[in-house]
């Protein structure tokens, strides 16, 4: 006897519950926020909702782009609906901008702007904290096989296209972006997880001088304050941007 | 007013000097041993001798088999001549065996033999840790041009071809090793640094069972002990190697 809504997975910002239709599963979203590997811990209330609100609309119109996603529809402000998936044990970065951990694994100066994108690939695996992994270490791992990882990059590579110039359009510089993909049931190749200021570096460029204002968890990474703020604003941006483009 | 030897480079296990001959430098090998990023140090006595003269036979050996190497001489038992080169700030390192790090960094396991050879690249650089680099960002940080990486790669499998085999002869397994190049003042890339237990992992395969008897850098490591006399086996048997085969 299963319970109508079973727990099938907790991460350290969402939860994965079962649904009654087998294909799906039911997302939602945590306040919790972590940072370098969960070394670093707090909760944000109203954090969950905003990524789920954000997300869906970002996935929505990723769908219109024609990317594949896991996304279905919302449930409520802090839940969405999602087909199920067999998550790849791969986070796959694209960086326009050097920063963050790029920067402290290579001589390239934070704000480097890069010259084309840079796909940088970490093994999802928490007890050996999301280490950085190439290719060749990838094939040797049978992680999956090398035409799906050249589908993802390529996917990657496009969304990042659509991605830039949503974000321009409503004064946002998409810096980097995290990306986690998976198998739906037909053995599709799917766009998971969430699109927020979580996993997106996002710099305002309604600044006038030079300085970096982030709208993203660097708020929180770097202990600037103002993190529900922020995803707000970018929220509000969004919603604003909908609005005009209906 | 130049010293007759000028110290250029002090390194963890090795110091440069300079050479009357402008195309020449001097190597003088240390008995420092440092082990995870220096994070561990110690020293032994003898050790700098032992793994010149072991490099000089390697070396020697590999210049037979038509691999450019920086050797040129051995000056006495700790030091040796070697063509000036400007290093590559990169560290080739190739796996046949999986072992050490690779084993903290995925989830393959230790001892597991690699369906081919693993290469892994880490940038030469004390101040960020040596870390594991990616092709795609050796590209962007304009380290070398992709044709010298490619002509790396290749002498790297090369080498690994030869040597391989030469340690067979003498019962020892190659696991994996550490290699650096440079560019000489004819811009040729050559093989440089040193060949020795420090910078390769060696098993006895003189084991009738399944036990890894380490005969190289991780009796340091993994305080195991008997540094010098597994140090000191492996030159023995390469000296045997080459009056049998004189």
């Amino acid at each position: 006897m299963k319970n109508k809504y079973e727990l099938i997975y907790e991460g350290k910002a969402k939860k994965v519950f079962s649904h009654e239709d087998l294909e799906k599963v039911i997302i939602e979203f945590k306040d919790d926020a972590t940072a370098f590997n969960a070394l670093k811990k707090a909760k944000f209330e109203g954090k969950g909702k905003l990524n789920c609100l954000i997300s869906a609309k970002i996935f929505e119109f990723l769908k219109k782009n024609n990317i594949p996603t896991h996304f279905l529809e919302l449930k409520n402000e802090n839940t969405m609906i999602a087909k199920k998936i067999k998550v790849i044990p791969l986070e796959i970065v694209l960086r326009n901008i050097a920063y963050g951990s790029l920067c402290k694994q290579t001589t390239i100066k934070p704000g480097t702007k890069l010259t084309k994108p840079l796909i940088d690939i970490y093994l999802k695996n928490d007890e050996l904290n999301d280490p950085l992994i190439t290719k060749d270490r990838i094939k040797l791992m049978n992680i999956l096989e090398s035409k799906d990882l050249d589908i993802i990059i390529d996917l990657t590579l496009k969304i990042n296209g659509i991605l830039q110039s949503f974000f321009k359009n409503i004064q946002l510089q998409l810096v980097d972006f995290k990306l986690e993909f998976g198998y739906d049931l037909k053995n599709n190749i799917l766009l998971g997880d969430e699109i927020s200021p979580d996993n997106c570096r996002l710099w305002d460029l309604n600044q006038k001088n030079d300085i970096i204002v982030s709208l993203d968890k660097d708020r929180f990474r770097n202990d600037l304050g103002g993190l529900i703020e922020a995803y707000s604003e970018i929220n509000r941006r969004i919603n604003d941007f909908f609005k005009l483009t209906k």
